[in-house]
């Protein structure tokens, strides 16, 4: 498959980009110190927490719930697993502030590395199921070089649903070959190609640590296949 | 009026924070050189060609012509003028790339350092009437340190249409007064503060050169009136 047109490539944040386990993990220990819980286990808090979030998209994208942003999203999962946790004692400017933890997620060490390269040949930007203060506020603590952001809320659409794909190209206006969603998820993957786009595959087998149950490989014949952003620019001759 | 609140800053880009009259005219007196033309005037080249923006917007705005890209209006006023500057024999693959100056178009000197310092406290965009492709592409090359990019395309609406302002803040999910407008020209702050946003007016007496027929100086009691970007970030304390 012809990669020589490509002018954009678009990027799931959530594991391809950021590394969500560990740094929800960090943050979930410093609130249980701060509190004086004991026996807290921050890797089964990340998981714990991050398990309620493709549940919480499915009523939406199956248009049972109105466009409900994703800081709420997080926000009920929170509420309901906070109290197994130790921490039900949270009053409400402790839940916001941990919640926001979302907005301050730590990229895979390859990731701002290969993003430079990329950027100077080719437009990049998160095409994400996060929110626009979400996504924009990561990438400046984080230093992610975007040049523009994609979020749900402009199309009030989560992926897979393929109104995503499909606005982002006409949002560029290239053709849907000019444009790569590169993902560690195959089925993100999957969405993009059947809108025409160009599909990159960066494995990333430790994201849900030992809740992961899929994407340890590329289950298809995507365009590209690498294993970090860094690859991923090689393989794009930057 | 308090400015503590504010979370955001969105700025005007054509003439507010790029020089598009020295950059477009650089870009013609190429052109012509190239193609042997004498006497060519790139000054009134650019603003011959600026002349033709506001008005291409008003039935888009007025809602008589359906959604335009600026790329087309851009390109429309170019195919319009060229004879008159003795450019008239530019085949399409040239008029294509020279419309695509208004991608390359440079900032003021005082912008990115003045966006830099901004940044480092304040989510900061342009709200503009340029594509996102336009917007992204100016962006990387000049070293623009936007966080995010809202642009006409996105809403399919052009200022000083109010949904432009309405859509930017809903999309933030912020109150009206957290969001503050950034812009050279008074009639672009009137339509902000019209939203409840706050207002600050950046001087730029030059930008139209000698076409220039308002804008020397602020005609209201904007939040913030300064000279440049480097001023406004010493005024936002940063």
């Amino acid at each position: 498959m012809a990669l020589d047109h490509v002018k954009a490539i678009l990027f799931d944040t959530f594991g391809t980009i950021t590394d969500w386990r560990s740094s929800i993990a960090a943050e979930g220990v410093r609130v249980a110190a701060a509190k004086g819980v004991k026996d807290f286990n921050g890797d089964a808090f990340a998981r714990a927490w991050r398990a309620g979030y493709r549940p919480g998209m499915v009523p939406v994208i199956a248009g049972t719930r109105s466009w409900t942003p994703v800081d709420v999203i997080h926000r009920e999962r929170l509420d309901v697993i906070l109290p197994d946790f130790g921490l039900g004692m949270l009053n409400e400017a402790e839940r916001r502030h941990l919640n926001e933890a979302w907005h301050r997620i730590n990229p895979w060490p390859d990731s701002v590395p290969g993003l430079r390269r990329l950027k100077a040949k080719y437009l990049i930007a998160p095409l994400s199921n996060g929110s626009l203060v979400l996504l924009s506020s990561m990438a400046k603590r984080a230093g992610i070089p975007w040049d523009f952001v994609v979020s749900s809320d402009m199309h009030k659409a989560y992926k897979r649903d393929p109104k995503v794909y499909q606005n982002a190209v006409a949002l560029l206006g290239f053709k849907p070959e000019e444009v790569m969603m590169g993902a560690a998820h195959n089925d993100d993957l999957e969405a993009a190609r059947k809108e025409g786009l160009r599909t990159g595959y960066i494995n990333r087998p430790y994201e849900y640590g030992i809740d992961q149950n899929r994407d340890f490989d590329a289950t298809s014949n995507w365009d590209v296949i690498c294993t970090s952003v860094e690859e991923l620019a090689d393989v794009m001759g930057v």
